[in-house]
């Protein structure tokens, strides 16, 4: 049977004028040709304020932001962030007393701190040694005896619920090209810890061990190996499945196999072997000197006026807060819940406190989220599959300007895992950036009861977007 | 302007009735349709006696070939090797004298010993104490003064040009399931050492500090964790990028870690940090382990009689050979070039020694080439892409009779990688296996050269094929 139906004359050329958003320019070029079809959804959702302001960022004061944005992504690409040092906080972090309490996330007040860090900082205050016990410290806290002080704006980033004392050690990573310095404490390690909300006397007295031991072993061997090239480890680690956030496994263990020569050497009394213990027990071992590598780059970034790149985003169980390159000013709301979670046998979402933790630095530096299409076990979180995980990393590259040239997706042809969140894209697209983290217990100090993704709200990414408008 | 071609009228369904060898009955199967177009190509490059062999073989023959392999494949899939002591060889590695040097690959006397190997050899027979330099070494050798024996007709397998003396310390690892144990060198690390057919000072040595110094302490680090799952430690590795033979970072890293308890116990003398800095810089550390456990399991399925999968694949430098499980007889063809290599710079093919090494051992049990697919770091040596890594997978899954189920792709959606080769196939197709494999310096003791791939010569598992059909 020949068909009858009357043929339709196509045009055999169409050319497609990029006439407002860069999106709708970056699809063509993506597709590698002049004709393009475009599954066209309002920019903002439609919303008139954010694109007015998007107009306006896009358009007559896109040189200006595009060439801060440059420099920018200049300093995150190419600051070679080294560990230096291992110091008493007290002795290195900036701006603190020995009073103070750092915390993660945007400042709070102790009415404002969620239930998982409240312990935590009791925990802290007791092996501090200022209160004798649990109640001798909420007493204190209460009472606005100790000074909390929001990390980030003291070159240091906590994980999860990590309150740091000012007795405790952090390291030490110097960004040399821009002479910035950032810190973060050393890793508490998985179980009965603070960091994951606990105020046991285990978990005060890991707090105790990371000070009076860890510390000053660390210290030597730092001081024995010189300095160590953060970001090679965790480039190396990218290659072999960390999305060096959640997973940090082949990272850990590159930078413990660096150290074995000066661990060796520093003898075998029971302390040292303390020490080896927990080291093999510590599989995230590497992640606080990621982000403090990390901080030590955005401290870099931000030193640039103008820039649509966010610099800095941290929760701290009750609000979500970012920050732009070259400004003070935290775009704050409410902390999101952590979705996507896989829970431990007997917990659910009812068990869930919102997401805590500075740990996102990790993901404005092309690590984490970024690096997710390159993580099997980060895989495991986002639906099970290696695209699921693609999935995650095309999402960052929706949303961020540029490539790392470091960190590289072998699954993805050796593509630089996406680098820069662009306020003006989120809000463009409505895509928020995703975070794996692990999920604390909401109210009853039971530690870490899951892990999924928590999606950072719109509404501070919006706020920036108006506010670099109105600057 | 409308078509005026007469159209053809298509049967709108046909189905394929398999008439002979399998790969068409897989090729249909993977389709996951009744309809399929085979690229035909005549099985066996069209060697009519081979083709007959193979008609016996999957014809009259196949249901008791494929029940035997059914064994063969089961405990080469879940057998599980421990690391359970490291013992010095003359006490434990079966059959040997205290004159005996064991060589990899097929028997051989010392006429036929490659270059590199007779280097190894003599740098063995100093370290040994039975002559006192290279020159009174090569004078025993070379009037049988040693006796020389596969070292796989010793439950043992040796790296590259690796001999083996009886006071040299071995890994021993223990097959439970089916009581078989296997043996394995500590590696010798990079550089200057007789494994890669040196035979200076230095790699003397290597030699007496392994014997000396490594192969004590890890007697006593072994001891002291009990034993170590070698394959589940594999298997993590595969995940992060690790083939298990040409990339072994990820295990050797996991297994540090898992050690270093044990090492911060042995105390800080010179031979500690000698110890410490010789694991620091020896990223192959697993690959002996490894190997140990792919033989512990290669002897556990060779007991099994009329099977058609290969059992020992191993080459000296001279020649190649292989063995099917259920018998001692070698299949031996000429060893053959290592190609696709990449050279240090100022080397080139006629600096390259022939394919040496039983490491193609770990070829059998789902690692190596089958797990290609996996390791960024492999690719490299294979083209440069994650698809020409996928294409080497793809090629041992079609001579491979299962799928491994511990060691798993996650790029290929967590497949098993390809696991028991089956000489039936390799003739059928025409495809041999492939091993990575680094490369030594041909006649000049100049150590390794570079690194590629080297394809088993096919005459070997013809003739397999051919004495399987006459049995």
């Amino acid at each position: 049977m020949a068909s009858t139906s009357p043929r339709v004359e196509l045009p055999i050329e169409a050319r497609v004028v990029n006439v407002g958003l860069p999106l709708f320019a970056d699809a063509i070029a993506a597709q590698g040709a002049d004709v393009v079809h475009v599954d066209w959804r309002p920019p903002a959702g439609g919303d008139s304020v954010a694109v007015r302001a998007l107009t306006d960022l896009y358009g007559p004061r896109s040189l200006d932001i595009d060439a801060a944005n440059a420099e920018v992504l200049r300093r995150l690409d190419h600051g070679v962030p080294f560990l230096i040092d291992v110091r008493a906080a007290i002795d290195v972090v900036p701006g603190i007393g020995d009073r103070t309490l750092l915390h993660p996330g945007p400042p709070c007040t102790w009415d404002d701190v969620c239930d998982p860090l409240r312990r935590s900082m009791r925990a802290t205050v007791v092996a501090e040694g200022w209160a004798s016990d649990i109640g001798g410290a909420h007493a204190m806290l209460a009472s606005r005896d100790v000074e909390l002080a929001a990390a980030n704006e003291h070159a240091t980033v906590l994980p999860m619920a990590t309150a740091l004392g000012p007795s405790m050690p952090v390291w030490v990573v110097a960004n040399r090209e821009g002479d910035t310095r950032a810190f973060a404490p050393i890793g508490q390690g998985p179980g009965d810890v603070a960091w994951y909300g606990r105020e046991s006397p285990t978990a005060i007295d890991r707090l105790a061990f990371l000070r009076d031991v860890a510390g000053p072993l660390l210290a030597q061997i730092v001081a024995q190996l010189g300095s160590i090239d953060v970001f090679a480890i965790a480039a190396q680690g990218v290659q072999m499945g960390d999305d060096v956030h959640m997973r940090t496994q082949a990272s850990t263990n590159l930078l413990i196999r660096t150290m074995l020569p000066a661990i060796a050497r520093l003898g075998a009394d029971s302390k040292t072997i303390a020490f080896a213990e927990y080291l093999a027990s510590n599989h995230l071992f590497f992640l606080t000197v990621a982000m403090a590598g990390a901080k030590s780059l955005t401290l870099y970034a931000e030193q640039v006026l103008g820039s649509s790149i966010v610099t800095t985003m941290a929760r701290n169980g009750t609000t979500y807060g970012i920050r732009l390159s070259g400004r003070d000013r935290w775009f704050v709301t409410e902390a999101p819940p952590v979705a996507d979670a896989l829970y431990y046998a007997g917990y659910g979402p009812e068990d869930a406190a919102l997401d805590i933790g500075d740990s996102a630095v990790l993901e404005l530096v092309g690590l984490g989220g970024p690096a997710a299409a390159g993580s099997p076990a980060v895989a495991a979180f986002l639906g099970g599959s290696m695209s699921d995980a693609a999935r995650a990393t095309d999402d960052m590259a929706q949303i961020c300007a540029a490539e790392s040239s470091r960190f590289k997706l072998p699954v993805m042809g050796f593509r630089g895992t996406p680098l820069g969140v662009d306020v003006r894209r989120v809000v463009e697209t409505g895509i928020a950036p995703k975070v794996n983290t692990g999920i604390l217990h909401v109210n009853a100090g039971l530690g870490q009861v899951g892990a999924g993704v928590a999606t950072a709200p719109l509404a501070g990414f919006r706020a920036a977007v108006l506010a670099l408008g109105e600057s």
